[in-house]
């Protein structure tokens, strides 16, 4: 059972860094991005509704790499191909 | 016992880790925004609604990613799957 | 019982790595909104009910993520759920 | 089995390695370009409809970067070339 | 007694790691918010009042993470939930 | 089999590190281009078109540096010379 | 005796890291305080006992920091309590 | 077969390594000349040809220090000296 | 004689530890009081003697972080606590 | 054979380093003066042909440092004294 | 007489590293407090005599760090006590 | 013969290492001072021999220290006085 | 004779590392000293030779720091009294 | 033998090493006082040869640190004190 629970380990492990991580990047991105929008609309108010259509198209651009990680952390978690192959490899040997 | 330990260790291990380090880069990221709302408000204070809210909603975009991290965290400690997947593993094993 | 002794090891250690890091991004993130919530009320007096109320909402959100991380550390040192596990398995074992 | 098993490892540590640090450049870069764009729209709104454009083929090459680390990360879990071989070569051996 | 020993251990250090490497945080934080503070009663001396008291709650806020710090160092030099959790059982299983 | 594993472990590794650490200056350095395109171009419309041209030529440049990191990786996953020497190595001491 | 010793090094080692390492943040952070004391009353003379009065207690709320680290370290050197408690059970070992 | 595994390992490692890190500093080198180039052509458009040549040198100056890097990549992984000679002198110790 | 030694060894490792990291933070802050107080000084010279008593207050205030980590260091080398302890404990094993 | 193999790794890993490392520090330095080339350029376009000049001398000196450590990485590779120094041994030893 | 040796290695070591890493801080902190002397004394030449005078003190100030950890390593090269100790622990186990 | 490869092995790497490192600080020496070379010939045109007369002394001064490095490798790699002492050494106990 | 040669490579490392790491601090505040010693002359010219002045004391303050760790070195190298010990003991066990 | 090549290996290390990591600070202190000198010829042509005295007094002063790492490798290569001794006594060792 040793091969599945060092699997289980670097999965939980590598879950954690990896969301933990890709938070880093994207939240001064986007701290960045809001912050220099607050400004502009504190200096043009009249083009607050572009400016506020752009920043949230930049949010999302810069979120998705946030997303990108939790995905792959979540696949870690609960969909994880490489336990299910093992997971499946250990029944049929005791299967058979 | 000792694989169950293990999964214990790095779960324990990795929730601390992820919540910490998930925090490091949202709060920076909350602080340059507000700190910049601030500015905006105080330069023109017409603006403060339309600052507010475009502030809210920046706060609450960069505060995903820390949530994400917490949530991970959550799962790690209170519904981690290998370990949930072990102990039954180890229950049968008892139980057969 | 070295596997309590290694859970125990382990906690320790991640409690206290989780509250100490976890404070950096917060209180720089506290101490940037501070100071320009200061700036602001120093260049614009008339909106400093304004100002404060923006201040203490951002102060708010940013110190969560602090907060996150001492509530882990708490879980950790006090209501471990990999410890008590561990401890039920190993009185059951005993009184078995 | 234990080649498998490191082979999994491995490329559980990296897929997770590889989409979370090839996230901070991207994040970074794009919410540096958002936040000019931001000022650059406050500073000449006339000009919005060509700076939006410019903006978004800047974001989509910098996006770009971080794609090919998620192209990488699901390549190394759901197609990954070594395990596939190796996977064969086991079945080759147990079917000879 | 190696158990108790390393436990000892590890809680001595981390004890010291928490509160030294917590200090960063606040301290560079708070240093942020009273030389801001500094300035801005420089430049608006009629504002001191709204200022210092601005500047009090900030402080209090940011030195709240430092505190977090030093409870969790005190806890574990002198209420170690896992220290005391295994001078009992050593105490039954000598008693018993 | 080892050293076939070994070399797969190793590519593996290095296919993401490559990539996900090439990422990293390209997305800075384009995203600085590009800043500084949205601002030349909110400074001085009647260039854009020029600015434009410019921009594209040095994304295009600082973007080839990101390739050859993705190419690299590529040849490592799917056409690893080593690899292949060492399987037609195995394949010739079996087959003899 | 080894158990002894090993608690002496590392809460000798703990005590000199805790106390240099935190003495960083406050230090850079008193610094700035004063540093921008200085300018504020090179600028505006009048306020001079203002602006000492705010000071002296933004120093006083920092250094409290250092002073943390500074009694966890004498805690350590000169009233452990694991080193009591381990002390103790060996008399009581060598009495019994 | 060891040798030659092992050299087949590093040589894939510092292919890798050498083309991803070579990235870095041409990237961000490419991305400050070309922001600077924009700034100047906005700043003084009649001189945009002699600005765009000045531009064109030297980007081909600093890219190639990537071309460097990424020769000695492809050496490694295509022509790589240590191996040739190894792979000879194998083939005699198996003639001899 | 190990035990004795390697407290020796990890007392010498940490005093000169203790004293040299502890003299990077206050040498700095120092540097940026004393610098802005020249500038001060400079800019206000009627104000030159509340300027040096209040460069001194801090001078004084951020110098006692470096004595703290000097005092530490001393008692390390010359009074050291676990020392005696040691030294006392085998001169009663041998005079037992 | 083990020694030859050693001196072939480790001149593999030290030529993609000191190729990749020693392009950082060049395409920096030529970044910058590139840039203000640039900007030198177009505030004073009449002295483009003596600025030009400059430029390249100062080019051509930076780029120096970088040729240096191409020429190691190249002699590493295929003019390594040491490995051929071993060859000879090794065939003197063969023929001897 | 491996312990003597040990105890000399680790003195030899902390006595550079103690002198070389505390030469860091003061010097960093000396340069920038000379720096802005010279801006001030060129700002107002009249009160070149009172900064020269708070320039000396504050260089003597920060120095004394410096001066700090050159006696640790004095102390540790040539008054070592934990070197004496051993030294006449030896010589009496020797002599008796 | 190990001693030999061992020593073979160090030269190679430090050889790389010195180089390499070697030219990070100048590189960016000498790009700071051509920068700002540049722009002091935009802004002073008429001083332009004097000015690059100082630069070119300065670029060989800073280059010196590269130059140094490129020794020190040269020395490693073809003159290395400690690979010939042993060559003589192994010379004579072969023919003694 | 391991001994002697342990501390003979320790002695010859810290050497080196105590006068290049010592050189960093001293020579980045010496360039910081006298670059503003340049702008000040240039500033004004009349106060030249009060500024030489102030600026050779402050550099051969700074200077002072960067001489200890070469006195240090020396005495490692030449006159390291725990080597000079160890040869009168070693001289003394023969001679006995 | 051993003593003698790890002597040498130490050796060859240090050397490389004190060389290049002590090219750093001098490169980049001597680049920033050659920046100010060039922008101080632009800004007072009149003071020119003040300037270029005050400039190569200083280059000199930042230069001997550059010096005294280059004076320790030589040392380190061609007369290390304790490479001799450990060879007299060898062949005395021999001799004897």
């Amino acid at each position: 059972m040793t091969d599945l629970a060092l699997i289980a380990m670097i999965s939980i492990f590598t879950a954690g860094l990896t969301v933990s991580f890709g938070a880093l990047g994207p939240a001064l991105g986007e701290g960045r991005a809001a912050a220099s929008a607050l400004n502009a609309i504190a200096q043009q108010p009249d083009a607050a509704s572009n400016l506020s259509r752009t920043l949230f198209v930049s949010l999302a651009m810069i979120e998705s790499t946030a997303i990108y990680c939790f995905v792959v952390a979540m696949i870690l978690l609960f969909a994880n191909p490489f336990w299910n192959a093992l997971i499946e490899t250990s029944a049929q040997s005791v299967g058979g």
